[in-house]
């Protein structure tokens, strides 16, 4: 192979690290790859990390010791991630969307790509030291955002069921009260955790916080700690609060009879 | 700003571009980025373009025409593609996997960022021409491949529902025979996909066919046409087949009472 250019390096580089976020390569893996001189690469991070911190396109890091390395954590999104939420925000307040019995129709947005991508990036960002072995999520609308979530902090996406199946092998029920007030079923197959892990937990939408409530629940079944609960969307004032310490990107003021719907990014995206 | 260097441009130009697989972006957009001239992007562009065919990291596109501009369209895995198969075939042959009734745990699999990452860009490279408009899945276990899919096709993922959820609006309910024999339900909101649109299917599991059979009948109540089958893993030679024209990641023997399992990659991954 000829002599591989620094501009060359650095494009391929930058694919490396930013399809795999939060794994760490080796300077090795990179010297091989490149058949350059560590010294050669150790700049090449240099200014691939310059560059990405001026365009605010995520962090490049160095890791040192045994384990360590570079690895690319994505952060925001650029410059434009409170206009990215206040662009979901929008589209949530679209007459067209409110559905009879006080119901908001936005499955459409929880599974575009682009869309799910932004919010799991932004997610992530917060909890990056929160030390989570895994994203949990109750099916089936946020399992898109809650993916987004596992890809971009490296960590297994969990998924919860609503019964136990036969092709998850044995599992753990719990029942759990909705946020709309009725008794749920909740299951996840024991191999699916380990005891002494951390779990963050990620859902579409929190009216009361039932099903998060569950999740915590499950959770203690398999002695498992909560590093985190984020939603998509959020009510703002529930009356009857069942979880706390939760994070949301978007917060819905309470729902009136006959009058349109409020949505705000909330106060921590900027 | 200080003028930004080529080195720069191309790290910055690597991770726009791979960030929104598909996405097609104006020379423009760049020029104003970097405050650059034409001449220097399109420069830019084929030297990444040549860089990423070099490491078959995908293909950098130039499209013509007055929408035109530049794109990236992730392809294989590196040279590894055949490996990553591989990789996943010798987990589902892991004793430990096998259930009672010839059911095969692999739910862990499907929710694990990298290995669904690669399995949606493998799947997605072979349907960039099909003018799929959206990528259709059934829940559950099949929505992070599909999501993977349709993130680097750059398309909506769309998610039938076992039964109709009142916060999807109206929908269209039909009955199947699934692949265990058993008549089941598939619903869609009637807001979910227009008329004249083509799908692109992907789920987890072929057994005979049934539930992607299903989708197909779910598609023509739309009047949607079908681009393409795609699954995870189908067995390879069904005795009731119900579909046909499909492809797989991965092919499973038929499964003999106490033999092991035996999974081996499709003959079109490379």
């Amino acid at each position: 192979m000829d002599k591989i250019k620094r501009n060359e390096r650095l494009a391929v580089m930058t694919q490396i690290l930013t399809a795999s976020p939060n794994r760490i390569f080796t300077l090795s893996y990179f010297c091989d790859l490149f058949s350059t001189a560590k010294s050669s690469v150790s700049e090449d991070i240099a200014i691939l990390g310059e560059t990405m911190q001026r365009f605010r396109l995520g962090r490049v890091e160095t890791v040192t010791g045994a384990a360590g390395g570079v690895r690319y954590r994505p952060i925001g999104l650029g410059s434009s991630s409170r206009d990215f939420v206040q662009g979901l925000c929008d589209r949530l307040m679209e007459p067209e969307r409110q559905l009879p019995g006080g119901y908001l129709y936005f499955s459409d947005i929880l599974a575009e790509p682009e869309a799910v991508q932004g919010m799991g990036t932004l997610i992530a960002g917060q909890y990056y030291d929160a030390g989570a072995d895994f994203v949990l999520t109750m099916e089936t609308k946020g399992i898109p955002v809650a993916l987004m979530t596992a890809s971009a902090l490296r960590v297994p996406l969990i998924i919860a069921r609503h019964a136990t199946k036969v092709y998850e092998g044995s599992a753990v029920n719990i029942s759990y009260l909705s946020g709309r007030g009725n008794i749920e079923s909740m299951a996840l197959s024991r191999r699916a955790v380990k005891e002494g892990q951390r779990a963050l937990i990620v859902d579409d939408f929190m009216r009361g916080g039932g099903t998060a409530r569950g999740m915590v629940e499950l959770m203690k079944e398999f002695s498992v700690s909560v590093a985190g609960i984020c939603f998509v969307l959020a009510l703002e004032s529930p009356q009857h609060r069942q979880i706390e310490g939760e994070k949301a990107l978007m917060l819905l003021s309470d729902i009136r009879q006959g009058e349109p719907l409020r949505v705000r990014p909330a106060d921590w995206i900027r």
